[in-house]
C-alpha cells in the first residue's frame, strides 16, 4: 500500500537517529538547559539573522498554539484566524480551554487578508459596546496554511503593518514551514518572517523530526516566566534534550531546507502527475500538499491501492483528497503512484 | 430627554421594592435557603407545569449562561447558537473564559432552524477527523432573540427533536422570556418552553426587577454540586433573598405577565407611530424591542431629544436604531415621542 | 427564635430602601456609569484621601476575589493567604477555578505576618527550582479575619513594606470592614488601608446592604479593561444603579460607619453578657463577631432558643460557636438573649 | 564530572533507539493508533493482569498528571496529596491553571495514610458548610514518593479501601514506577497496583526513554473523549510512534524491569558506600534516589568532582542532597564516586 496519506506517517531523518545515538550517553541538564537546545537556538536566530530572537522549543502543533497564545494575551482575549485555521478547528478546544476565543474570517485559499484584520479590528471598536465584546489582541495565519498555500511577501507586510497599526500581535504558524520556505513560488524567506511577526514556529514533527516545534519570539518579547507557563501547560519534557538534538541536527548543514525541498521537488512531480492523469485540482497548492477532486467511486478503487487524506466533501458524488509528500517522499514513490492512479 | 434606550434604565416594579420593604427585617438563611427563594421556586414549577424541574436563581444573564453551561458540559465542549446570539458576540468571552468554543450559525432573523442543527452536527460526526475536532454538545437559542423575533412552538418542538435525536442539551436564553409569552404573535408558553427545553431562564432584570434570572432545569436535570458550581463563579449571593423576594413577588398574581404586556402594548403603539411616521422597519418584531433605519442627520437629531440604542450600521447614510420600551412605558412616552419624531 | 447566626439574615438598612425608591423611575445608563455609581466612587475616594484611587461596585465578596485576583495576576500565580482566608476554604474552589494556587500559611488568630510572608517568598526564590514552582505573585489578608480579628497599623505597614520589597500585590479582603473601621481596638483607618494596600474593598453584603462590594483599587492600577474583565467572570450588573444607589446612601452622612458601630457596640454589650454567664471565650475578638466555646449538651439546649453559627468542633465535647452583630441587632436583641441563656 | 543529579540526564536506552531506527520508514496512522501503541498497550495490561484496562500514552508526568486530573473530575474539585507531592509543589502551577486545587496533607516521608484521607474527608463532610468549599474527589499518591519511599501493599490496600468508602478516584504517579517496582524493600507487584487503584502510570521519561508515561485506566474507566481532552491538553503527539516504540520496547523481555533493577542494585551500593564514607542519611530510600545530609562546606568540595541535586536546606549549615541512580548508571561509576567521596 502506498502512502501520501501525511506528513507524519514515518519516523524522522535518519540523521536525527543518528545524532540521538552520537548524543546519547551525554549527561546533560534537562527542561532545556541542555548544550544541543542551547546549539539550536543559536542556529536559528542565525537564520532569522535576529540576534534578539528568543528561542524555545515545543512538543507539538496544538500545545504551541495553546502555550504561545495563553502566554501572549491576557484572559478572554480574541484571536484573529481564517475560518479554516488549525486553531479554529482542529484542536478540541486547545484555544477555549485556555480561555480564549477565536474569530474565524472567511478564508481565500486558507488566507486571511490585512484588509480583512483592519475592517474586523475596525468594526470592533466602532462598536458602542466594544467593551462587552470579545478584543481582538492577535492575529493568527498559518504558513503554509492549512490549503498548501503560501502568503507572499508583500501579503505578510501589509499583514505586519496592520498588526503594528491597531496593536495586535502577529503569530505565525509553521507547523509545515520547511515546505512554504523552499516552495518554488515563494519570495518569503525565515528572515523576513522573523523581521515580520511577532512570534512563530518553525515545524519539525511534520518536516523530518519525531516530534518537536522550534518558537522564534522575535524581538527579546518572551513572555514573562515562560518556562513556567510551559510546565503549567504540560509542556515542559525532562529531556528537552531530545528536541534540542533533533533541531540542532536539522539546521546542521541545511538539513533543514534539503529535506523540505525533497518534498517540494516530490509534490511538482506529484502534480505533474495527477494532472497527466486528468484528476482536477481542488486548490491551487505551491506546498507539499496536493489537493484533487475525485469521484466517489474513483475515490473507492483508490483506497485499495493508495492512502490519501479525506479532506471534504465537495458534493454528492465527489471528495476532496490530499496527497502530501514528505522528506522521505522518493521518486520511487511517485513512480509507483503512476502505476496505480 | 426621553428615553427608549433599553429595558434596564430605569429600576423595578414598586411592588418589588414594597415587598423588599415589608420583608426586610425578617431572619432568613442565606444562600438561596430562604423561604421567598423556595416560594418563588414553587410558584414557577407551577406556571411550567413541571414539577420535575429544579428552579435556581441566579443574578444576571451573562452569569447565567457561563454558569449553565459550565456546569452542564465537559471541558472543551462547544455550543451552537446563532451568529447573533449573546453568548456568542457580547459576553465579553465569559464562555470561552469557562472553557468553551461558542458555534455562531448564520442567524435567520436572530434564529437558527433545527434543520441547521441537524446539518451541522452530522457535517462534525462526518469528518473523520472529529475526535480532533470540538463537539457540539449543547444548543442555545434567546427567545425572544436578540432581534425580538420569537421562535414558534413548531420551530421550538423541531429543536428539541434534533437535540434529542443528536444527544444535545437544548438551552434557552430567556434574558427577556416574559415580552415574548406577552408577545401576540406567540404561540408558545412557559410551559411548552419547559417541555421542550433541557434547561431555560426567565430573566428578571430586563422585566422589572433589579436584578436576578431565574433558571429552570426541567426534567430533576440540575448538576451535580450546583451550589459550588455557583460559588466558584462568584454567583451566590449571600443575601439570596433578593432574588427570592423579587420573583416570588414577579410570580404573585401574574406580575410578570401584566408588566410584560404593558410593554407589549406600548412597543405595538410605538411600531403603528413609527410606521405612520415614515420610518423604515429594520426587522419586524414581535416583542418589546422595534428596530428601524435612520438616514445618519435625521439619527443625529433625534439624538437631541430621545435616547435609542445604537444596533448596527447599515451602510454609509443610515443606521440601525432600536427602540425599547418595559414594564413602566407609558402611554404619556409613547404620546410624548410622537412629538419629537 | 433569637438570631445571631450572621450579619446577613435580614435586608439593608432602610435608607438604602428608601433612596432605591427614590431614584426608581430615574432613567440612568447601565453598566455601571450610572450617577449614582459615580457619586459613590468620588465619595469613596475622598473618604480614602486617595484621588488617584479608582473604585469599582462588584456583587458579593467570593466574585469580588475572583474578579480581583484573576485581572491582576498572570495564569498560575499563587496567592498567599492565611490557611482560615475565606479564599482557601470557603468559595468552592473560585481561585482555582479561575486558575490560581492559594498557598495556606499558619494563621495566628486569623491573620498572617509580614515575617511569615517575607519567609515564603524567600524560601521560593531560594529553591534552585523555583521557576518550576508556582510563583508567590500576591498577599490576601482579611480585616477583620474570618476570626473577626483587625491587623494593626504596625502590621498592616509591615505586610505592606514586604509586599513592595518583594514585588507581591497586596489585597485586602474588607467583606466586614466596616466593624473592623469602628472597632474600638483598632488604630487603622480607611485611608490607612488606601495607603498601604494596592487594592481592597469596603463589604456592603454584610454591613447593612443588599449586596455589593465597593473595590479600591488605590493608585490607578486598575487592571486594563476591568470592564470586560468583571464581565468575562459574570460580574457585571446591567442595572449597575442597585450596587451605585446602596454605596452611595451608606457614604452619605456616615451611614456605613454609624452602622458599623451600633454592630460593635452590640458586640461589646454581647461579649460582656457571654463572659458573665460564664462563656468561655474561644478567640478574644474586638468586631462583630464573638466566639466562645459550649458543651455539647448546653449547644442542643441553646439551638431551641437562639440561632447561633457553628463554627468548628473543639473536642468530643465541646464545640465552638459564633454570635454575630450587625447594623441592625438592637439593644432589646441582647436583653431577650439575656433571657435565654 | 561525575553525575548522580537526576534520572534524567541522559538519553535512553539503547534497545530503544534501535527500535526506533528499525521501525523509522513504516508508515503508520497518527495519533497514537500505530501498531506500536497498540502493542505496547496489550503487552501492559498483560502485566497488569488486567483485561479491562485501557491504556493511554503521554510525553512527560507534569502534563499527565494534568490531563488525568482534568478529565476524571468535574471543576473545581479538589485533589488530596502528600504536601511534598509532585502536584503540590512543583508543576508550576498545572493543576490549578485547570481548575483544580490541592489539598496537602502532611507527609510522613513522603506518604500519606489512609487514615489521614479519612479523617480529610470526614471532617470535610462533616462541615455544615461543606457545599461551599472544595470537594474531595481524588487522592494523588506517587510510588515511589518524591523521597524515594514506597507504599506498602497494605497502605495501598487501605487507600485504595478508603478511597472507595469515601467515593473518591484514586490516582497513582508512577513517574519512577519501575525502580518501586524492582526495590528489595517492597510487596507490590503492578498487578497490585492494577487492583488496587483507579488510574496510574508507568514513567517512561524517568526510566529509560526519552519521553513517554503510559497511563492506565485499570478498569474501563476512561473518561469520556479521552483523546480530545488530550488534545485540548496540548498532549496528543502526531506521531504517537514515539511513544508506543519506546514503550513497546520496554515492556519487551522485561527491559523495564531489566533496567529499573540495575538502578536499584547501583543505588543500594551507592547507599553502602556513602554510609561507609560516613555521610548521614536524610531519609531512608528503598530506591534510586539517596538522601544524605551534607555540611555546607563539603557540598563546596563536592560540588567540584559530581554533580548532586540539591534538596533542601536543613539548617544553616547542613544541606540535604541527592543521589539517583538511572537506568545506565555502572559499577564503574560508583567505583569512580568512590575515589572522590
Amino acid at each position: 500500500m502506498l502512502n501520501f496519506e501525511s506528513d507524519y506517517t514515518t519516523g524522522c531523518h535518519p540523521r536525527i537517529l543518528q545524532r540521538l545515538a552520537e548524543t546519547n550517553l551525554v549527561s546533560q541538564t534537562g527542561y532545556g538547559f541542555d548544550e544541543y537546545c542551547l546549539s539550536a537556538a543559536e542556529k536559528i536566530k542565525k537564520e532569522c539573522n535576529c540576534p534578539d530572537a528568543e528561542v524555545e522549543f515545543l512538543t507539538g502543533g496544538t500545545q504551541t498554539n495553546q502555550v504561545v497564545i495563553a502566554s501572549m494575551t491576557i484572559d478572554g482575549d480574541g484571536i484573529i484566524a481564517a475560518d479554516t485555521g488549525h486553531i479554529n478547528g482542529h484542536e478540541a478546544g486547545a484555544i477555549e480551554v485556555s480561555g480564549h476565543k477565536v474569530f474565524g474570517l472567511k478564508h481565500t485559499n486558507g488566507k486571511i487578508s490585512a484588509s480583512q484584520v483592519s475592517a474586523f479590528v475596525d468594526n470592533y471598536y466602532a462598536d458602542a459596546n466594544h467593551e462587552h465584546m470579545v478584543r481582538p489582541a492577535m492575529v493568527y495565519i498559518s504558513h503554509p496554511s492549512e490549503y498548501g498555500t503560501l502568503y507572499s511577501k508583500k501579503e505578510l507586510t501589509d499583514l505586519s503593518n496592520v498588526c503594528k497599526e491597531k496593536g495586535l500581535t502577529l503569530f505565525l504558524d509553521g507547523a509545515r514551514l520547511g515546505y512554504g520556505l523552499m516552495s518554488y513560488q515563494t519570495d518569503v524567506t525565515i528572515a523576513d518572517i522573523a523581521a515580520l511577526t511577532d512570534v512563530f514556529y518553525i515545524g519539525g514533527t511534520k518536516v523530518g523530526a519525531l516530534c518537536g516545534e522550534a518558537v522564534v519570539f522575535t524581538h527579546a518579547n518572551k513572555p514573562e516566566r515562560f518556562l513556567a507557563r510551559k510546565k503549567q501547560r504540560g509542556a515542559l519534557l525532562a529531556k528537552g534534550r531530545l528536541l534540542g538534538v533533533q533541531f540542532d541536527t536539522l539546521f546542521t548543514d541545511g538539513l533543514y531546507y534539503e529535506i523540505s525541498r525533497n518534498a517540494i521537488d516530490r509534490a511538482e512531480e506529484l502534480k505533474a502527475l495527477l494532472v497527466r492523469k486528468g484528476y482536477k485540482i481542488f486548490m491551487e497548492s505551491p506546498t507539499n500538499q496536493q489537493f484533487v477532486v475525485v469521484d466517489n467511486k474513483k475515490y473507492e478503487d483508490l483506497k485499495k491501492v493508495v492512502r490519501a487524506g479525506f479532506w471534504e466533501t465537495v458534493d454528492e458524488n465527489h471528495t476532496a483528497i490530499r496527497f502530501a509528500t514528505s522528506w522521505c517522499t522518493t521518486k520511487e514513490d511517485i513512480a509507483a503512484l503512476e502505476e496505480v492512479l
